[in-house]
C-alpha cells in the first residue's frame, strides 16, 4: 500500500452559513490530497499529462462523519491499496487538529489517452513507481 | 416519487484546463437542483432551517459518464424515490443538451435539531408536502 | 449604453460562516451576468473563442455595500458604457430582492488572438452587435 | 510595513479552459495570504471573531497582468502598509515559480462589532502586534 499525508488549514472560503466546510469543497481537498501523494512519489499528474495521459474522475463516493471547521488544519490522508490496471483507485481520509476522522472517500480515475480520447492502461511510468510499495 | 428539473448553463468558472466541468463542482450542481426540488414542492430549505432543521449531507456518490463543457445547458433532474424516515434520499442525473446522459449521483441527507445538534425524524412539514407523490 | 439584467438564486455552496455570500463568489456571479448579457446581444463568448478571440480578464475592482444571503434572488444588472477599442469595461451591480444595491463592480477584459496570445482590437462581430446601443 | 509571504500549489480545481488559473480564484489565494500573515503576527482572525470583531470585505482590486498555470508553485507575498483604524488595507501580490509579478490586489476590510452589527474601530489587539512594525 502506499500512503501520503498532506495538511491544509481550512479558509473562510470553504465554509458555509452552518459554519462547517461546505460538503462540495471536499473534492478539492481529495484532489489537493491526490496531487502531493503522486508527487511524493517522484512524479506529478502534469507530467503524466506531457506524455499524453490524462486521468478524468470517473466516480467518486463519499461519507461525512462530523464537520470540519474554520481555521483548523486537516489532516488529509490518501492511500493506493491496488496497483492500477485500467483504473486508479484513491481512498482518502480527512482528519481534524484532534485526530478524529471528520469524512472518507474513494475516487476512481481513468486512464485516458488525450489523443484518441479513449481509455488506456496505467501508464509503465506510474506502475514503476508505485511497484515497491507493493511487492512483500 | 417526486421528480423536478432544473436547467443550468455552465460558466466559465466551472470548467478546468480539460476543457471539462471540473468533477467537484458537481456537487454545487446537484445542490441547486435540490434546492429547487423542494422549492417546487411548497417549501424551502430556509424555511425548514427557520423551525429549527438543519440537513447535512452525509453521503454522496457520483458516476461521471461524459463530460459536460463551457456555455452548455444542461438539465439536472433531482428526485425522491422513498418518503424519508431518517434521511432522505436525493437521485440527481445531470443531461447534456443533446440529453446525454453525462452523471449521477446519490446524496443522503440527515435532519438534525439545530438546537441540540442531534439527528431526528423528517418533519412533517416535508413528510405532508411529499405524500401525494408517493400514494397510489 | 447596453443594458442586460439576470437572475440568481443564492445557493449554500455561496454561503460562509458569517451567513453571507462569500465575498470571493461575486467574481462568478459577475460572469454569469456578463455571459447572458453578451449571449442577449445574439452572440457568446463561446463562438467568440470558436473564431480565435480569447477575453480574459485583466481588471477587476469591486465594493461590497451590504451583504447577500443564503436563497435570495438576486438581480445582475450588467451594462456597457463605452464601445469597447482595445478593452471591453463591464459595469456590474448586485441587487438584493428588496431592490437594495448590494454590491457593484467594473471588469475590464482584453481581446487576446487565441494563436498569437497577442493582444488584439475589439471584433467587427462584437462592435456590430453593440453599434445599435451606442448611436444616437 | 508588515509583510508575509505564503506558498500555494495551483490545483486543477483553480483552473479553466483557457487553461490559466481561473480569475475569480484568486479572491481566495488572497485570503489564505492574509490569513496566514495574521496567523504569523501571533494572532488569528478567529480569535478576532471570538472577540466579537467581524472583518468582511468591503472592496477589492486586482490586475491580473500574466496567467497562472497548473501546478506551480505560487508565491503570495500580503502587506500591511498603514496601521489601520477604522478599516485594514491588505496589498497582495501573487508571483510565479520564476518570480514573475502574475497579479496585484488592494483588499479593504471593516472592523465590524458582531452583535451591534456596527463598523467599529481597529481592535487593539491587533494594534499591539502591529505597532512594531510601524516605528522607526
Amino acid at each position: 500500500m502506499y500512503q501520503h499525508s498532506l495538511q491544509y488549514r481550512v479558509l473562510y472560503a470553504d465554509t458555509d452559513q452552518m459554519g462547517y466546510v461546505y460538503h462540495g469543497n471536499y473534492p478539492k481537498l481529495y484532489e489537493a490530497g491526490r496531487n502531493e501523494a503522486i508527487r511524493a512519489l517522484g512524479l506529478s499528474y502534469k507530467e503524466l499529462e506531457s506524455i499524453g495521459i490524462w486521468m478524468p474522475v470517473t466516480q467518486m463516493e463519499f461519507k461525512l462523519l462530523r464537520p470540519a471547521f474554520y481555521d483548523e488544519v486537516l489532516t488529509i490522508i490518501t492511500s493506493i491499496q491496488v496497483l492500477p490496471e485500467t483504473k486508479l483507485n484513491f481512498y482518502t481520509e480527512v482528519y481534524s487538529q484532534e485526530d478524529k476522522l471528520l469524512n472518507a472517500g474513494k475516487i476512481s480515475l481513468a486512464f485516458v489517452d488525450a489523443n484518441t480520447k479513449k481509455s488506456s492502461a496505467a501508464p509503465q511510468v506510474l506502475l514503476e513507481k508505485l511497484l515497491p510499495y507493493f511487492t512483500s
